[in-house]
């Protein structure tokens, strides 16, 4: 198109979007703010900035260049809120490593990102030294403490311990400007074939997704979740999607935020409490862990707000978390999107319904952000409406997608068919633009020429009292194709398949569901398969069905 | 630097930043939110995007291409709203026309701007009829009218009536993706010598400058302005740097909006009640009118937040407003800075102090704005100290400043100078982040050899209880190469000369001035001259006492 493009001034900036800018905000509105580790170690926002800038000078005494990849493998803490800064500010790429991965498939992905220099947590240095020899690339290693004698680690070139390093480092450094499409952070995505797939992400749609996540969180009544007087918890492991990106939103904000460390259920609650946490973000799984575990139990979590995604929420177990005075939303991504696509808004009359029926809109997944153009498809690409009932694929176009698979032509091509992100998912969008993920396209169930969403099913059982958690999986089935498979796992010792299959006559006789949707194979088991993320691993259970 | 940079996927979808991003946040959160004009007619917001998508055909049937400038003449209202989304969204560039220009300098800015088409509201188009044989570049114009009959226009060439063009339109429109870099505004900034200079801001700097405005104005407790639920009224002209952005932010919010249509203080007064504004930005001379009106006289305007800008906020009358209920901050930017260079933010400690010692905090200048990278500078270039005391030009980097002055090269690189926006304004910097401007570099008065400000005097000679209004300029003096002169609007007739000496004398008795700062004029008038946007006009100030 013709449009106008002007030549300004030649001195003109054009101000590249650089992470550095979001560190900028640091302690500029609430200096004295505070950065918590477990309850043990404490930083304002003032000595955060300093420290991020003493970071920055150890990785450049420690070889790192612009260009290259240095990775984490730690818990959640301050250390890598503050890796989330430093690296990528000198124009080095952070790798999130995925330490719950196996041991091959983390050495794959090393090796797969270049590593060139890895900050350790003592807890992962067995596992870093039994790796060592298998990473050419890997120069040397910075260990991260909590204190304590370190295991030996013999194949390992360690660097020395971090604090240390920081200590021997000048505060200030000038970060420079460069080209904001420069690779900022990678991490890894593993499907349930082939090798974990590299996805990445820039300078400028982290910036982007940071200032929109701002706006998003704080500025709508119908989602207020986060503002600068909040006080933040991550329960989203750091190396998974950058934490769902809220840690560059809340150091942008100046928040009060507490980083668990390794998650133990008790300690969260305890952290809840004591800093009256108000705001959080976790997968199903952790919430359930949470309200599960015996401080859980007896803590009621008044003034929480939790935000869902990874999967879907099961209304039971968003009804037990609303009983004990927590608030939740949902929230729709995954690691190839940043993450933010969608995220629960009330509106107006929403906000006024009575709190059961508001737990229909906080299940479902919410909202199109701002920046977001989601729409659903059918196989043919063909745009389908967004009425409640007709059902596409999850389609997207967005400031912060990932542009490839790393070295994957192939698969990066398929992601991008067409010019818009495909999201594997499957959903419908209601009028008031709700979106409602009926499954994953490979885990819909193609039973009698029919789909059947296997979440769905999974929402309905859960809905049984004695149902602690559930999975339904595809099973070939010679006369059908395909009928449907469960696995229950019972809260209550007497809960037989049958009394499942009659929870679920209700639905059928209210119409919700076809009589044809009611699994004959019901499997009643101690633990459901998960992958390392904490998802339902569906290939697992269905080769575990097949036997 | 050698960073890296990966090639994506072939149809990857980098996303240019586009105004039509903003637009498609219209509605998705609150349809039912209405916009209002002067309380004669409401849209909601699902009416909107029709509206504008109807515009954007009607523009297109007539004529309008991808590059060409269409101008608008009118007051604020929802049209213009209309325009900001339908003009630029075509790839087309919106002129934001001066209307308080002299006839002369409107001619100027349109044929400088080579204006294509131009939508004119009833009020204008005497104007317009006036200067239409001296626009050749001027293919037609559409009429905006609040009804009754239009005067004569024998020299024009009027397409039709705004509504009933937008009615023969059909209501769906798709808007294309484009260069984010394109021009999608420009207007003119008044220096007070020479012509009119055109600055002009790209579809990215004003995406930007709004998912910005939407987080900055509404997730920090300390600056809680606007939010989804706010009742937004802008006092300034939509002609005058995209009414400070507000509207564009507004709109991404789904805020209830009121457009005032030409400025009537008894209507603004009105119009505040009616529809509970809970924010507003103005000038300082539109809230002394508001405040002095006859309906701002009997009215509280408890619940009303309102943003001042576009000249310093004298401490008086910001303790008018306050008695009054409102709640004050103030904000800072230009015509070349898209504006938004910093705002009022109060910290945890600020909040907690009484409202007469916040009321330092509320008329500083305030912090800079997330990607705001100001400092000041001293004549050589050299980076001032941030202490409260130092003195410098302010100099800025963000995303979304004019890169340059359209056909005026030599002023554009005296704007970029060493690769940062000279904002004309000499300000400390106080260790807290808080911005003071002290002066216009061309305003301070130079006395004896030291900088005296003539916005500081102004400032302490407006804080007598008789004093209503006053300007200080520096006038030659042969001895001390400049004395202060000041120019006073009585509240009370027997306010003399000698007065504002003595209440002077208090302030050089605390140390807060010099002796030699008091002036020896002091000239008792009237009225003080005053810009086309209302700003005080020294260059009139100087002549008429030079006499």
């Amino acid at each position: 198109m013709p449009v106008k493009i002007l030549q300004g001034a030649e001195n003109a900036h054009a101000y590249p979007l650089l992470i550095k800018q979001i560190f900028a905000s640091a302690g500029r509105f609430e200096p004295d703010n505070q950065i918590i580790y477990r309850g043990e170690q404490s930083f304002s926002y003032s000595e955060f900035t300093r420290r991020v800038q003493q970071l920055a000078n150890a990785l450049k005494a420690a070889g790192v260049e612009a260009g290259d990849t240095v990775a984490v493998m730690d818990w959640d803490s301050h250390r890598y809120l503050e890796c989330y800064f430093a690296v990528p500010m000198l124009g080095a790429i952070l790798h999130h490593v995925n330490i719950r991965l196996s041991p091959e498939q983390v050495a794959y992905t090393m090796n797969h990102a270049e590593d060139k220099l890895v900050l350790v947590h003592d807890d992962f240095l067995p596992l870093a030294d039994q790796l060592a020899a298998q990473l050419p690339t890997v120069q040397g290693y910075i260990r991260l403490s909590d204190g304590g004698t370190p295991p030996a680690t013999p194949n390992m070139s360690v660097l020395g311990e971090y604090e240390s390093l920081l200590a021997e480092q000048s505060s200030e450094c000038d970060f420079p400007d460069f080209d904001e499409n420069s690779v900022a952070t990678t991490f890894y995505t593993t499907g349930t074939t082939g090798n974990p797939k590299g996805v990445y992400f820039s300078h400028r749609q982290l910036v982007l997704h940071t200032i929109n996540m701002v706006g998003m969180l704080g500025s709508y009544e119908g989602l207020p979740l986060l503002r600068s007087n909040s006080v933040y918890m991550p329960i989203t492991p750091m190396f998974h999607v950058h934490a769902w990106g809220v840690p560059y939103a809340a150091v942008m904000l100046n928040c009060t935020q507490i980083y668990p460390g390794r998650y133990e259920p008790n300690l969260l609650v305890d952290l809840i409490k004591q800093y009256k946490v108000d705001f959080s973000h976790c997968v199903p799984t952790i919430l359930q862990m949470l309200l599960g575990c015996e401080k859980g139990h007896t803590t009621r979590l008044d003034g929480w707000k939790i935000l869902i995604g990874g999967s879907a929420l099961p209304k039971g177990l968003a009804k037990a978390a609303m009983d004990k005075g927590a608030d939740i939303y949902s929230a729709y991504g995954m690691s190839e999107t940043c993450p933010l696509l969608t995220v629960t808004h009330l509106n107006k009359e929403q906000r006024a319904l009575p709190a059961e029926e508001q737990l229909k809109y906080r299940t479902l997944t919410g909202v199109a952000s701002n920046l977001v153009d989601l729409r659903i498809e059918e196989p043919s690409g063909k745009p389908a409406a967004h009425n409640g009932s007709d059902v596409g694929e999850v389609t997207v176009q967005t400031p912060w997608l990932t542009q490839g698979y790393h070295k994957e032509p192939a698969k990066q091509e398929e992601l991008w068919e067409g010019g818009r992100l495909h999201t594997g998912d499957v959903a419908s969008v209601h009028p008031d633009g709700f979106v409602e993920i009926k499954d994953r396209i490979k885990d819909v169930i193609k039973t009698g020429g029919e789909w059947l969403s296997s979440i769905e099913l999974e929402d309905l059982i859960s809905q049984h009292p004695d149902v602690a958690a559930v999975a339904v999986v595809g099973m070939p089935d010679e006369k059908w194709g395909e009928r449907p498979h469960a696995m229950v796992v019972a809260s209550n010792n007497e809960l037989s398949a049958g009394d499942i299959q009659q929870h679920l006559q209700q639905f059928v006789e209210s119409g919700h569901i076809s009589k044809w949707a009611v699994p004959e194979h019901i499997t009643l088991v101690d633990e459901i398969p998960k992958t390392s993320v904490g998802k339902i691993n569906k290939k697992v259970i269905r080769a575990t069905l097949a036997g």
